[in-house]
């Protein structure tokens, strides 16, 4: 039996707990999660968050149910239960393909903790490898603009984007950081300002609809996100927003880098066009949707349009910095090159 | 003594009150303001917004303080304070300066209030007027994006943008809104969406960050805004957000126009690099600042950037709805030209 930790995720002999990414950064509380049900209902609330962690907890859901002798058919049954929770994020189905191939192929519980292990660590050692990656993109003074939150609570190490800017700053580059707030979960304004006060790297919250005077102003060297899921062609999902900047990069000739592991690629997607999108609640853009945190501010019939995601197109992608290398398809500007 | 009664202002014998546009939708609460510095409290503090609004705020406080037995330089002091209270919006400078030369050319009391009533109905047909204009833009079941609130609440008349996009309505062109939520102060989420409400004119609200996936799924016609500030070759100043819309409706072929009266237009100002943009308090972006709604969500001490208006550029614009007429400087894609 393993015990594993990362700073929003834990596994040991009691099961699996998870850190609620809904009470950052006002509360750290732990939930513990015996049941596959119960973690769905995290997934949908987001209280766990982050492509790689939501595949992560699912797996290690799956070796514990797998420990309290739960098998075969039931077993298999929950699985994709838990595979449903999320349409967007393909890391999540990824990851239950090979605990579900494991299981049709009569794996023992053992053997199945030892593969949901196996995952973790290995996410670990992909952020380290994107983030070393990373580094000959990332100028010396770099003014970086990133979106949502892709660090350490969305991944088992260090993270995917954010991993590589604060990889940047261990360094010793120099490097600050233009936050997006995201909303409306606010991941931005939340999670990635707590995470990277914590790193001690030297950041600025704005509202989404200030990056693009920013560029104007040509205080944005470059733009790193994280993605859901990256199509075949390099078409790539991820938190609504991301699209938005993707243009204003261009507009603005800002290099606009996509940062994954490769257990985010779905070969079996041709294009960003078939990535489903989730819509969720209207009383998230009505006001603030937290828990203890919540509050109404438009109108309470107020009509809404919620997607979660949007689909980035791989011609305003500048690169790719996966765990095995960076991919650059189109025009680097000159700046980007230097370090 | 004339009595004024316009959606979020009153002038009569009491003197000058105003609703306070940061407690809506929840509230309807009116202040009675006496003095130039409980009006310059609430310009700061945004209970009174809108540019030409706050112009005809100030004009009718200047008025109301003539009529108390103020007079000369002392007057004409208070008369600069108000002019000091928001730096980015003209309307305020222009309507002051009409009243400034009326008090150093010797008017009486009587005189000095009955310029500041001829703004205010002035500045009512001048909405009528722009709204008239703008139909020939605005084809029948035109799906209508729009910034922040440029309705009734925001003039003495039916609005600027969204005075046009109502009169659609009320031509029964079946036309539809996005409306953006307009991050930090929410004046699209909570404003835009009352007034749509009110009119029944059909709307969804969205966050900022998503209005450019809806424009690349074709879901965009067309793109109404306002104006703080237009300088004399076209650049203008408008609520942040606003440059981020027009960066996109570009990339997506859409048509952005601005609308706003003659009032708005600085002819001392050359271009839009030489407006004066505000910068606000940082609580505002740590999470929602309004009262008897605030909410922190970001972590306390959070660094923050907060620009209250940024700049679009002439060659952005495909058009600017003036009260005098409409003026075509680029391009109109054919959609628009229809009706």
């Amino acid at each position: 039996m393993s015990n594993l930790s990362a700073t929003s995720l834990r596994y040991d002999v009691d099961g699996l707990s998870i850190l609620d990414q809904r009470l950052l950064p006002s509360e750290l509380v732990w939930h513990r999660c015996t049941t596959a049900n119960q973690l769905i209902g995290h997934i949908h609330s987001l209280a766990v968050r982050g492509a790689p962690l939501i595949g992560l907890a699912a797996a290690l859901m799956v070796a514990w149910r797998a420990r309290q002798g739960i098998q075969g058919a039931a077993l298999l049954a929950e699985l994709e239960a838990l595979r449903a929770s999320r349409p967007t994020a393909v890391n999540l189905m990824n990851y239950l393909d090979r605990l579900s191939a494991s299981i049709h192929s009569g794996a023992s519980a053992e053997q199945i903790e030892q593969l949901a292990v196996q995952l973790f660590e290995e996410d670990r050692d992909l952020c380290q490898r994107m983030a070393d990656h990373a580094q000959t993109l990332i100028p010396s003074g770099a003014r970086i603009l990133t979106h949502c939150n892709t660090g350490s609570l969305a991944t088992a190490g260090i993270g995917t984007a954010l991993g590589a800017i604060t990889e940047a700053h261990r360094r010793g580059k120099g490097i600050s950081v233009w936050v997006d707030e995201t909303r409306p979960l606010l991941q931005g304004g939340r999670l990635t300002t707590w995470e990277l006060a914590q790193a001690e790297v030297p950041y600025r919250l704005i509202c989404d609809n200030m990056a693009a005077s920013l560029m104007a102003k040509g205080e944005v060297d470059l733009i790193m996100v994280g993605a859901d899921r990256i199509a075949r062609n390099g078409d790539f999902a991820n938190k609504v927003g991301t699209y938005s900047l993707a243009v204003l990069a261009r507009a603005h000739d800002i290099p606009f880098y996509v940062v994954a592991p490769v257990t985010t690629v779905d070969l079996n997607c041709p294009s960003g066009d078939t990535i489903p999108i989730e819509q969720r609640a209207a009383e998230e853009v009505r006001g603030v949707s937290l828990p203890e945190r919540s509050l109404i501010w438009s109108p309470e019939q107020a009509e809404v349009y919620n997607p979660a995601f949007d689909v980035t197109p791989a011609r305003l992608i500048s690169g790719w910095v996966l765990d095995t290398g960076v991919m650059l398809e189109r025009f680097i500007p000159s700046q980007a090159g230097a370090e």
